[in-house]
């Protein structure tokens, strides 16, 4: 029984991230929350407490469970120079088909309710920091692979890396044309080869 | 009476920029508006016919006034690489002080409205036009000043750019930390370093 609740609560999870991920936080009223989620008003109350509430569950299961598939290549602790590369162009394809026009809700979330609102600005600071946490160890491993040349600076690199990715969603969400999210994509990729050590000569 | 009747309609959109700006579009009422704005909701609808005809203009305005100044630096037809350092600069100083929170509202917009709202999509669409141009120009200004090296791709690199500033507005909307905005513009800094051409040797 345990277990069906679970389900039955998870799946309600889903069905409210995807409304959130489509319209924003305040433009989803509770009406059609109850409408999509397909429980009465009174039950999600139960359930969540509040609107708010929902939304904080939603972003506690987005990141558990959203994130950390879609950043996996870049938490790998065995991510390199090739993994960011293939993170953005995964990323960047986003800007196509069923996710254009939706973006990340971390990074949605980000610019929507952060600076009003603390209980989503803790989720969006913990997407912040497993980013740069991220771009930082899998740095580290490409420096570690000898494919960073002296005196780069790893750090402003991961800032840049971290803040990419949520500049990558926006563009998405704002359904930029996807050549130009593509063409930044690999501008990340080429710059990963500009901070290579110069092949010596034979 | 002419002018003193657009100086009256200025000064109302400067209001509703700062609190579409603070809140966002869906998160602010007409209530919240009218007692903003200082007058009375028919005033309101007389001069901007519903809460979208005011936010339309507001962006009008935010596009024409704000973002002129704003972009001013990489608009500058004699834009070159130095004044896209600059202008990385000066938007990541807006990590601290009176716009810690705030964001650009055309990149608020982008995420937040773009996909859902044509009317706010137009303007937006505008945004990047204008962060594309301006990039591009600058990058092919440096080329002809011989501060580019051969191969690179400037197309590629104008579209890191103009993501770029709709990634760093998140971060500051977002209240990330200001050393990691400053630290991602450095990172832009350096790579107009990478593609410069290698020093002869004298």
């Amino acid at each position: 029984m345990r277990g069906a609740k679970n389900y039955k609560r998870e799946e309600l999870l889903d069905r409210a991230i995807e409304l959130f991920r489509r319209q924003g936080y305040s433009a989803t009223s509770t009406a059609e929350l109850v409408e999509e989620l397909g429980v009465n008003r009174k039950s999600m109350y139960a359930e969540f407490g509040s609107k708010q509430g929902l939304f904080e569950a939603a972003l506690e299961r987005y990141s558990e469970r959203n994130l950390t598939r879609v950043l996996a290549p870049i938490e790998d602790p065995k991510a390199d120079a090739q993994s960011i590369r293939r993170a953005f162009t995964g990323y960047a394809s986003a800007s196509e088909g069923a996710f254009s026009g939706l973006g990340c809700l971390m990074a949605n979330t980000a610019v929507e309710r952060a600076a009003l609102d603390p209980g989503a600005a803790k989720f969006v600071d913990a997407y912040l920091d497993r980013l740069k946490a991220g771009f930082t160890r899998a740095l580290a491993n490409a420096r570690e692979a000898g494919e960073v040349k002296e005196g780069t600076n790893l750090d402003e690199i991961a800032a840049l890396l971290s803040m990419s990715v949520v500049g990558v969603s926006a563009l998405i969400r704002a359904k930029a044309p996807a050549d130009d999210v593509r063409a930044a994509a690999r501008a990340i990729s080429n710059l990963l080869d500009l901070v290579k050590p110069a092949t010596e000569p034979a």
